[in-house]
């Protein structure tokens, strides 16, 4: 059973809770955005922008902003997750005892959970005891800004709910934005929380000169990786052959814009992780910590991720990336 | 079984030929280098290069040119044919009385036929009558120049006979590159003949002024659509998520130095075809041929192909490109 969404929330106005604020409005729907800090939702009400993170864009009248969490969730049957991964957890501890009993709750966040190894959909089960069948995924290549800008772009959108899925997927169907939608929460899941590794690979060969050639195998083996693990969870392939899986990964390893493939390529040009990190004005590429929780959720299936254990070499354990390099091409050739 | 390749054959001394000459030379298997110019074959063999295709590259002393298709193939067991796909037929007739009768053909063409619409490996098996078990495919993400070089690089071998495969991925496994195997022929040919027009696409996007989440959603919904052909031929989704389709799809598609890429930036920029074509002195980018055989398949086959039909009407039926986009993005949404 399909219906309408109703009012939808977002939770967190920073880029990308922002930009589906703006999809959501441009597609009709009253939005409640959710901001952390008082003067970012004034600054929003009063001025229709949040310059900090979409310079420039403007918000449709339709999402009014608020930084009081009982009145972004008031009544409200949809409510979209944009908090960061790590944060998740302690945030919807806060907001449980405000959501509605029945609403639909859709995971932005891309990650997995360190020391609990947990996917976001089973934090957020675990923290709500909600139904599986009301918990959504959005995940696909859709860089904030470019979605902002109205860019034609495309996500998946999973649910077990085939009815929750449908009516988020028109939700969010605008001319420029083309949700599809997908049963699979795991394997949607899953691309996002590991991109980001195989993105350091990348910068990592692309620093130290290699061409296209290496960029595609690492990308490609990569997935093979990456579908390993997910298949080990529950996964099916096509959703990793598709927009949450290929499609995040190719535009997170293609973009010389990717924090993660410009640490990357500094570690292969020469410099240290800590040199790196200076670099970088102090941020470090979330692919460096993700790398060990992907890693270790890995070894916990028994799941081989050559390319994720490399990188985890080099990020943590002093391996230079050329003896990276000639680890991964020593490896014993085999099937495809 | 697998045994060695003994000496191997390539035939056509084009970049990709004179490459894969290079690392069999280079594993240590004696070569004969077929050239359709005795003037190429003598230049190779005194001066060990071969500038109009590989400048400045050194062929190992494995490697033994000749222009004589006769003496190229007297008993060779194992034949790389590197022929452009619409002269393979043509070449292979002349070819087919001097093959041994239990040799190994590898077929490095992608393409499909035009008229016939048969893959590579279909045409040799009516050329030469052989039995499928003696027919491979490579296809990868292999830019000639990148592999010549000895830059890291993957591919796929498939052939139906796991014996040889394994024997053909013995001899071509160096240092630097790695051939992977695979069973499934169908899947390992029909993303190599199908990413060049996909390759249009993402230039056409490009060139318009469009940024990564479109090129991304262009490249996924692209490798969907390749896997709904592949499947109706019989290949194995995994084939396609592999080397020789994700991974060759991506490099085309993402590489500044494709032709078929920036054909398509200069029709998004504005151009027409004809004035493309100029731009580009009289080169024609394969996609714009190879879009209306591989329509022609998936008509048949009764498979959609969205985005190959969207670059067929703007190569050879007058559609601008934004109308194009307009045409895709108005598109029912539906499951992934």
């Amino acid at each position: 059973m399909t219906g309408t969404v109703g009012t939808a929330t977002v939770m967190g106005a920073g880029a990308w809770g922002t930009a589906l604020a703006k999809v959501l409005g441009d597609g009709g729907t009253d939005v409640r955005l959710w901001a952390r800090r008082a003067e970012v939702a004034d600054t929003i009400n009063t001025t229709r922008r949040n310059d900090d993170y979409l310079p420039g864009l403007i918000l449709p009248p339709e999402v009014q902003a608020t930084a009081d969490p009982a009145e972004a969730l008031d009544g409200v049957n949809t409510v979209l997750l944009g908090v960061p991964a790590q944060s998740l957890r302690a945030n919807l501890t806060d907001w449980a005892p405000l959501l509605s009993p029945d609403a639909t709750l859709v995971s932005l966040a891309k990650g997995i959970e360190l020391g609990t190894l947990m996917r976001m959909t089973q934090v957020i089960l675990q923290v709500t005891g909600f139904d599986a069948s009301q918990v959504a995924v959005l995940s696909g290549p859709n860089l904030a800004i470019e979605v902002a800008e109205g860019q034609p772009a495309a996500t998946t959108i999973a649910c077990t709910d085939s009815g929750r899925a449908v009516t988020l997927q028109r939700a969010l169907n605008t001319g420029y934005f083309r949700p599809y939608t997908n049963a699979d929460v795991v394997g949607t899941e899953i691309g996002g929380a590991c991109k980001n590794v195989i993105a350091l690979a990348c910068g990592m060969a692309s620093g130290i000169g290699l061409g296209e050639n290496t960029a595609a195998a690492i990308i490609t083996r990569g997935l093979a990786e990456i579908m390993r693990l997910g298949m080990a969870l529950g996964a099916q392939p096509a959703t990793l052959a598709g927009l949450a899986g290929v499609g995040d990964l190719v535009a997170t390893c293609t973009s010389k814009q990717s924090r993660n493939f410009t640490f990357g390529h500094r570690l292969g040009a020469g410099m240290t992780v800590a040199e790196a990190r200076k670099a970088g004005e102090g941020h470090v590429a979330e692919g460096v910590a993700s790398c060990q929780s992907v890693l270790a959720l890995a070894t916990s299936y028994d799941v081989e991720m050559p390319l994720t254990e490399a990188v985890e070499q080099v990020c943590h354990e002093g391996l230079s990336v050329i003896e990276a390099i000639a680890l991964l091409l020593g490896r014993r050739t085999k099937p495809e």
